[in-house]
């Protein structure tokens, strides 16, 4: 997807956000392929709900295949993402909200370390968590 | 503190999560410096504690110096620690358990990215968050 290497740090950062987004597009309709397709084979993958973190494509893809069309995002935001560029390892963070169709909002943590393998940025680093997840808690159990 | 480039990943691996462990000693005798001394100026931070991410070092300065003295970890465990190495990054990801002086124990996530800047190395990423955070709380309100 990537045909040419790009140039500067605000080019990479523009491409590393956009691939982000159209992943999340896609997972916000039930397909987690669209992070499968850009994630690399030694993939290491932390969420709230797993006891450890996984490791390698097979661990990610067992677990999105298990929650395939379950997802579904009326809309999210990603707020001041940045991308931290290091040679070819580009390091994006943001905070995170989703509403589902119900207008129940999300809050999340992220933190997705892209690596070029030969002119192709790939996932090696996902990192998702919720944001005061002790506030949502008492909020939901009020 | 590295004064000669590491030749091999798995030398860069030992020297990161020796980093790693050194900073965490001091931080469970409630210090907090070992991390801001081995934080870069453009470090990016998240924890369960925070509303958004933390961006540069004056704003992780003053949550750590918040809680300076505060934490107490009377031992500490890292879970099978791993690191990516793309250039002048690593990538360190593990679990990590801690208990306190009253055996209360908790479990974390963590990913830290480690970025060599004129042969030292620096995090400019730091993400800490629970391990199963609904289980957590389902555990303490029983």
């Amino acid at each position: 997807m990537q045909a040419a290497k790009e140039s500067s740090p605000d080019d990479i950062a523009h491409a590393i956000i956009a691939m982000e987004r159209a992943a999340l597009e896609r997972w916000g309709r039930g397909d987690p392929s669209g992070f499968l397709e850009i994630s690399a084979d030694d993939v290491v993958y932390f969420d709230p709900f797993q006891s450890r973190r996984l490791n390698g494509i097979a661990e990610l893809r067992e677990l999105y295949q298990s929650i395939r069309g379950q997802v579904q995002v009326a809309r999210f935001e990603l707020i001041d993402p940045r991308v931290q560029v290091i040679g070819d390892a580009a390091v994006l963070t943001f905070n995170y909200v989703a509403e589902d169709t119900n207008e129940a909002a999300s809050r999340w943590n992220c933190t997705e370390v892209y690596r070029r393998d030969a002119g192709t940025w790939r996932i090696i680093q996902t990192h998702w968590s919720f944001t005061q997840p002790s506030l949502a808690s008492t909020a939901s159990s009020a």
